[in-house]
């Protein structure tokens, strides 16, 4: 068992952190993304058609890509300690949450990163103008989300989950395109702050 | 319990459609999208801060936002028939499965729509180039998902799951905006013919 990873990007971090919350040994491998490797046809093939990382790949072959079934996989088979939540309300609230997560923090940071940076320049096509879109999305997403923050400890409630992970990497990645938390933010820094000094973090 | 929902939006339609798959009887109630009642202060404050459908709401007053999590919910009340699969590897592969159906063909599908579409001029700040950008990301994902539907029955496998019902509801509402299956995409068409004739696709 491997998991191809790259150190740079912000979703296989998100897979790193889970896998250290769960306390599990799992070797990354690292695949060159600024080369993109991912993107060329052996990559795509025998691996992930999506040409994306990161990619668990089984003693068997069998390969699974996308975080948060990666996630999902171990936290079947390490239930301890839950990060999907625990009971069917839990569960679909924590899922809720992450899914939140996803769409208004990790993916409008993560369009604002493709849409104007050097690294994306000729690989895509670029509309800086959408990336003025995603901005003020995330932007209004980290106030929003200070405000939940006033009335709880992590994001989906009282529990650190896979939803404080994908926020953490959301927001740092955010960093790299001067998305930042506001002075103003205090829950959310509070809150970052906390989940950023547990030792998963540095994963 | 009750489901907030739309008539005319294609994430609402894939909670009716798997809770029909299950069996399940649960109200569903309209709420008037077209009116933007959905983004009022009151529908945010009271049901889904994100100003969203569908979200289901359970009879203490708890409420579950996004389709997958209201998925995800009925699946562990009401197993049979799974339509997240069985057993941790299958889980993994449905969930995998899903997100590219959600990432690839829902999300781009949706997105041409959102900055193209009359319905949607004046409520958000459309960038028409970008519909473009993904107006070829879901051409590019119908061909390729055509090469991939030639080895298999369904999305994820052998098994009717909820990856069918999240591609068939983007591919079905990618018509919207002159997205469609070519001619050339035999086995799309095929998998598109059988889950569309299938009860549940009328929910």
């Amino acid at each position: 068992m491997k998991i191809y990873s790259s150190a740079v990007a912000p979703n296989p971090r998100r897979v790193r952190i889970f896998v250290a919350e769960k306390g599990i040994q799992v070797p990354f491998e690292d695949v060159d993304i600024t080369r993109a490797v991912n993107r060329q046809p052996q990559f795509r093939k025998d691996i992930n058609p999506m040409g994306e990382v990161p990619v668990l790949e089984l003693d068997d072959g069998t390969h699974i890509a996308e975080s948060v079934a990666i996630c999902r996989y171990f936290e079947e088979l390490h239930p301890q300690p839950p990060l999907f939540g625990v009971g069917a309300v839990e569960r679909a609230a924590v899922e809720m949450w992450n899914r939140r997560m996803e769409f208004h923090v990790l993916l409008p940071v993560a369009q604002v990163f493709r849409n104007t940076s050097e690294f994306f320049k000729g690989r895509i096509a670029q509309v800086p103008q959408y990336a003025e879109v995603c901005r003020a999305a995330a932007e209004k997403s980290y106030a929003w989300l200070d405000e939940e923050l006033a009335g709880r400890r992590f994001i989906a409630g009282d529990q650190f989950t896979i939803a404080d992970i994908t926020a953490l990497c959301g927001i740092d990645f955010g960093r790299v395109s001067k998305i930042r938390i506001q002075p103003g933010h205090k829950n959310l820094a509070r809150w970052r702050e906390e989940v950023s000094s547990r030792p998963s973090a540095k994963a």
